[in-house]
């Protein structure tokens, strides 16, 4: 009989799990429901959709549609709302939000790909505008598309990346905008010198950075800040973070770890037989300390999406972990990370070395080459490559993935210094920036 | 009592053996002497200087100048001639040419940094024109400069990576090129394909490409060859290859390997005690098969000038081999290579499965993202990867740097298609090229 797989959510995980379900067995029924009307698409790209100067047409932003799906004989049902997971009769509970109708549709192996969603923004407000606006699904994106043209005046609550991205975009489009961070300052979990980069790159385009304040209330066209001030808006962009959407699988027994998003092995198996979950509703494991970690990052959903789509069609693959690597712009300036940063290795156990060094990106004389910032963490005594945060406006890029290839290759400061990377002067200077910082960190660990 | 070094040589290894010896042995006398006038400079920046496009000042590609190093208390004595090594009395026969005297200089410890020179164009050659040129040094690249501006048409001897980057110049410079290579194509080291590329990238900006085709003379203001055809020239760029500059070596009973090139250990020791060796006139280690290769490349020169300098100073650093990564430029198209090729591998005795791939270098929707074609060679049955090449005109560099740092870690295939690079749109594809690779490889080994 044919197994029938149940794929409830499809952007980045669901969509991938079905595909390569799909090209695993042909002959397995395959039913992919999805809560919003848009499927397959790439969620990272919004910022660079909206900013409109890449010159992108919304069509590109959608991997597959489900037409495409149709004709690999996946069934994509959108609209669709599921409401309960009864995993002793292996049967969904779904609402098509477009009729009203209920109904069940039995599964033999159901993936969760229910994602994340972003923080509400819950504070008092008086008054129609401004407008709260919010970017996690295309969806969002498509709101904003509607209502930007008329918007001058923006405030963005949250210094995250997705605050940033937007704030470039809507500097881009020509609005006037402010970003309120309730922390001290911008991206907390760098080094200092990192968040000052950042923060000088959207105040030189423009944008005004407030730091260390909270936003307390919404009164009829302003944004009230706890200490009082006020700031003119038209439009508002709630941009606090997002948490796992994890309602249906904990009321089915399905178990969250530690982070609140599901866990799952490294198969990408719940506690729950035959259920299955992936991508930004569920931890993963940190490559380097084995602790659950939560990573709401498409990649990583993409990655877990293909693992599960093989372990439900009866094979065998697993999830290895993440390193934590992430990358974001803002305008010229690239901020990226991997693995642990020294607070953190220290709270894994580690003894940490941790150095902040320039490097050029390339040859000196070479016209495109940028003074890379670049944040270097190993073990003390054996020197083993624990983390790194790199920004800059070239190359940024590459150094962090150099770096997450060497610690995933388990190398040390030494192995750094010695690697034998690609030298030319258009692309790199003779001793590269992870060159450099491997030999200064030997000496010190 | 102060440790004598004597360097002989001083562009790239022999420079920063005397700056990394200074370093660590503040009481040691430090001698450089240099048979050019010119030390410590970027010979591989050169053909960026002569496209003059760069806007690159000639001093910038000086590293550090004989008064730099002089307040370092390290003695640069350029013009230098050694005529001889008596390894015996542990002492050098050098003669000033700027004096012609001849004197000797003793030393507890001598670094060959001698290089590698260009193949002299050895051909019957009638009337004056076309001007002969090289470009190895900065004084052959100081006498281009002199005569370029009067010159039209330009025959270019050779399509190795030195042979492409100056048909880029000359053209940028606005001559005539036509560029002569003596095999059935360009790049014959790397994959058919990336060889076509690199001939279209210099055919698209107006250079004419003849394979298969040798030279055999000048015949007054005309390159003859040997099929009779005649091409007619102000200067011929002899740009054939180089081979390590060894006399001195051999002359003193310095052992070379198989390769023609001076044989050290990893210290950079030679066979004779107190005799070291780095940089283009030596041989180094394959880094997967031990086996002994020529690399004459700017950066090993350094990374070897290093480890020559700390175990000159009584420190114990090891060179621990090369994998043959190199990368140049044809104007938008960069062509790169690590580890080993297909036929390499079959010949070092591994099994090996090579998939020719092409993968988007960025986002498919965002502007800067272009097509790479990645050749993946990994060993059958482990996945162990063992060599690429990358060519395209974005992102090669990054992808080829990934590689070899994969390789220096021993990755598999699986790790390839698992690592956790940084994904945002402007940056990657959410499935980067060496992930992509690494899957189809996995699934193929």
């Amino acid at each position: 009989m044919a197994n029938r797989l149940l794929i409830i959510g499809g952007v980045a995980a669901g969509a991938k799990a079905a595909a390569v379900a799909r090209r695993r067995d042909p002959s397995a029924h395959i039913v992919l429901v999805q809560d919003e009307l848009n499927i397959s698409y790439s969620a990272c790209g919004l910022p660079y959709w909206l900013a409109q100067d890449e010159g992108i047409d919304r069509h590109r932003l959608i991997a597959r549609t489900p037409e495409a799906f149709a004709r690999e004989r996946i069934e994509v049902r959108t609209s669709q709302h599921v409401e309960q997971l009864d995993v002793h009769r292996a049967s969904a509970r779904i609402c098509d939000r477009t009729t009203g109708r209920t109904y069940d549709e039995p599964y033999d192996n159901v993936l969760l790909a229910t994602g994340a969603q972003a923080m509400a923004l819950d504070i008092p407000r008086i008054g129609s505008t401004p407008v709260v606006a919010y970017l996690r699904s295309i969806a969002d994106a498509d709101h904003l598309s509607q209502i930007l043209p008329a918007m001058q005046r923006a405030v963005i609550i949250g210094g995250g990346y997705i605050g940033l991205e937007m704030a470039e975009t809507l500097l881009r489009r020509g609005l006037q905008v402010c970003l309120v961070e309730m922390m001290p300052r911008l991206l907390p979990n760098f080094a200092e010198a990192i968040g000052q980069a950042a923060r000088e790159a959207l105040e030189q385009h423009g944008a005004e950075v407030l730091t260390g304040q909270r936003v307390v209330g919404l009164d009829d066209g302003r944004v009230v800040l706890a200490d009082g001030t006020a700031l003119a808006a038209d439009v508002v962009l709630a941009a606090m973070g997002v948490r796992p959407r994890t309602q249906l699988a904990t009321a089915a027994g399905v178990s969250l770890g530690p982070t609140g998003a599901i866990a799952v092995d490294s198969r990408m198996a719940t506690n729950v037989e035959h259920v299955y979950a992936a991508g930004d509703c569920v931890e993963s494991r940190h490559w380097l300390t084995n602790a659950p970690v939560w990573m709401p990052l498409g990649d990583v959903a993409n990655r877990q999406g293909r693992v599960a789509g093989i372990n439900m069609t009866g094979g065998t693959a697993a999830f290895p972990g993440v390193l934590g690597t992430a990358i974001f712009r803002v305008f010229e300036l690239a901020v990226a990370r991997t693995g642990l940063n020294h607070a953190q290795a220290l709270a894994a156990g580690f003894d940490p070395v941790t150095e902040v060094l320039e490097a050029p990106s390339r040859a000196r004389y070479m016209r495109a080459s940028r003074t890379l910032k670049i944040v270097l963490t190993v073990q003390r005594g054996t020197g083993l490559v624990l983390g790194g945060e790199v920004s800059g406006e070239d190359a940024v890029d590459k150094t962090v993935d150099i770096l997450a290839t060497a610690i995933w290759g388990k190398l040390h400061a030494n192995d750094l210094a010695d690697l034998d990377l690609a030298y030319a002067p258009p692309f790199s200077p003779v001793l590269a920036p992870v060159q450099l910082a491997g030999d200064v960190l030997y000496k010190m660990a």
